[in-house]
């Protein structure tokens, strides 16, 4: 543009072509930090762009199931080497995104990268980072465990697994003490392991508490899934079966092996998506055992949900801004003018997806046990 | 057959049309038991073949990387729907394979199963159930847990993982009771999953313990491969950088965190193929450091590596019976004339794969610390 433009002209003629101009994709990619070890692809730049790259040399067509805004596809176009490669239209919001390959029809993986359970099944995933990522980073501070437990359900029949995130203080603490406990459940077609891998809660938690923001517990994850839950047929969901593994089960199972508080108050449960429908059903079908409840864009409370305000010290519900901020807003509204003491968040610029749920744990934990 | 054949011309004409007729493969296939939920392919027979379904409708081949005896290839066969299928040519060895699908020239995973580390790379998995599995599987006994931990490594500059498994009796000990630990390695082209993916070390200690054959003691697996090493290079692998996160950083972490022991003779140190190699290197330039060594398929000591033949209180060598079975057994007993306690065991009917070392830690275990 000429210097003699006048700059409100200028910037109007700026906008408005960007409007209808392809977006400059920067070249500054790098390999996403959930790659395997030594692969290069899938590769982020800093606006958000992913970029493929998968060796397929007699396919007809590969495509990812990534594109403009985390939906559609990117088809890759094969080059000469043999290897297919394709950029997404658009940039991708921030954080934590699965996806898969479909290879001259077959659903596989992306070998360039680690496996997530999402969707019923280990996928592919990828991650843009964000602005505000410090948060959920690897530091040099006091590390807690990731604890695999095997408990014997009575009620399945079979062993079945749990994973508990152990605070750094937790071995020297005094034999008496006892830490409050969160269960915390994933969504929809994932599993016991989303939370930590996918979630990174373990060192939300760690940064949470090396900071001086929260007063250590316990994070508990477990496979919510117990009965087959058909995608979209939520409200058929009465998530008994899960309710007996979660009540009857494991928190036996977690307060006679751990230092863990066995008072209502000192017990939490929040979900993600339909693990927040299950927060729902569980805490108010066993008021007498969770003290706190949260949500994180999946179901909700209307203040006739709660039979006894005393019941719960704390409600937290969260969402994502592309999703529906004002009503997780309103209705911890609602729970205030009945007297409850509830809390709303809402994550800025994301939507049904993994960084809107860290940022949620990371505003929720500090409200936790108080 | 008539009746009137003599028996033994009978046997003779039925070993003869057996060894140059297709041997029948019974149908009585099952869904593998790492495959992915809800998965049925691949299958396994009580043969030990497998058989493969993968959905690929436009691809023009697809290739299993397992074959007869485990090498070599399947090729699949495009069928009606679109699905490809075929069966090994042979039976597999029992117990863990690792395993990929090469789909159109590219290499990736059978999204039918679970993933396991393996060359390098996350790959699929199929397991032949074992005639002797009761040691390694899921039973009603008291359970340890296995525990993520993150140590800040001063040499790498960055935070490192480990896995603990930690035994049932654990937290229920007199504050002052310390638990022997073996660090324990995987091979080339692992990480530090492996053992408690594909060994099951965990469910092997829980099983031993339960049945009382051992005393408790905490396994410790890390990440092996802190610098790269080239498949076939093993001789050029110094292994200074491993052993400076294993003894000075990650020891040090675990005995500052754990009711761990932390005189030489509650150390003992082991691993398998590549792991063994770090073993007999590491063992031997820190003689102070561990008091029992073990090589699960491979290193070696000789009698002129231990200086001091008070220096250890055990070795403990094994190998599968397809691998050197009779090099293991004489290196045992040469260590055993020159006044070092030594032992080997071959597993029968396995070669260089994770049944092999399954059997081997059963073994092993109750032969530390003692």
């Amino acid at each position: 543009m000429k210097k003699h433009f006048l700059p409100g002209l200028c910037a109007l003629l700026l906008g408005a072509s960007a409007a209808f101009a392809q977006s400059v994709v920067l070249e500054d990619f790098r390999p996403s930090e959930l790659n395997q070890p030594g692969q290069q692809y899938p590769m982020v730049n800093s606006q958000g762009y992913a970029r493929f790259r998968v060796n397929a040399p007699q396919a007809q067509s590969v495509i990812v199931s990534l594109g403009l805004g985390g939906f559609g596809g990117t088809v890759l176009q094969k080059t000469e080497d043999g290897y297919w490669m394709g950029t997404t239209a658009g940039p991708l919001d921030e954080g934590f995104h699965y996806y898969h390959l479909t290879i001259d029809g077959g659903v596989v993986n992306d070998p360039g990268t680690n496996n997530y359970f999402g969707s019923c099944r280990w996928e592919s995933g990828i991650e843009i980072p964000a602005h505000d990522r410090a948060f959920y980073e690897e530091r040099d501070v006091p590390h807690g465990t990731v604890q695999e437990v095997r408990f014997w359900s009575k009620s399945q029949n079979k062993l079945l697994r749990a994973f508990v995130y152990v605070p750094p203080t937790y071995d020297s603490a005094r034999k008496k003490q006892r830490f409050p406990v969160l269960y915390l459940q994933h969504g929809w077609g994932e599993n016991e392991y989303a939370w930590f891998n996918q979630g990174r809660a373990n060192l939300i938690m760690d940064n949470l508490i090396a900071e001086g923001k929260i007063e250590p517990f316990l994070v508990v994850t477990t496979y919510g899934m117990i009965n087959d839950v058909p995608f979209g047929h939520m409200n058929e969901y009465t998530a008994e079966d899960f309710e007996t593994v979660l009540c009857d089960e494991l928190v036996p199972y977690i307060e006679s092996h751990y230092k863990a508080r066995t008072d209502k108050f000192g017990r939490a449960m929040a979900g993600l998506s339909m693990g927040g429908y299950e927060t729902t059903i569980i805490t108010l079908r066993r008021p007498e055992m969770f003290g706190y409840y949260g949500l994180l864009s999946g179901g909700s409370y209307s203040p006739d949900d709660i039979k006894d305000p005393k019941q719960v010290k704390g409600i937290f519900i969260g969402c994502g801004s592309k999703e529906n901020g004002d009503a997780v807003t309103r209705s911890a509204a609602a729970l205030r003018a009945a007297g409850i003491n509830a809390r709303s968040y809402v994550s800025e610029g994301t939507a049904h997806e993994f960084l809107t749920w860290r940022r949620i744990l990371r505003e929720m934990a500090p409200f936790l046990f108080k």
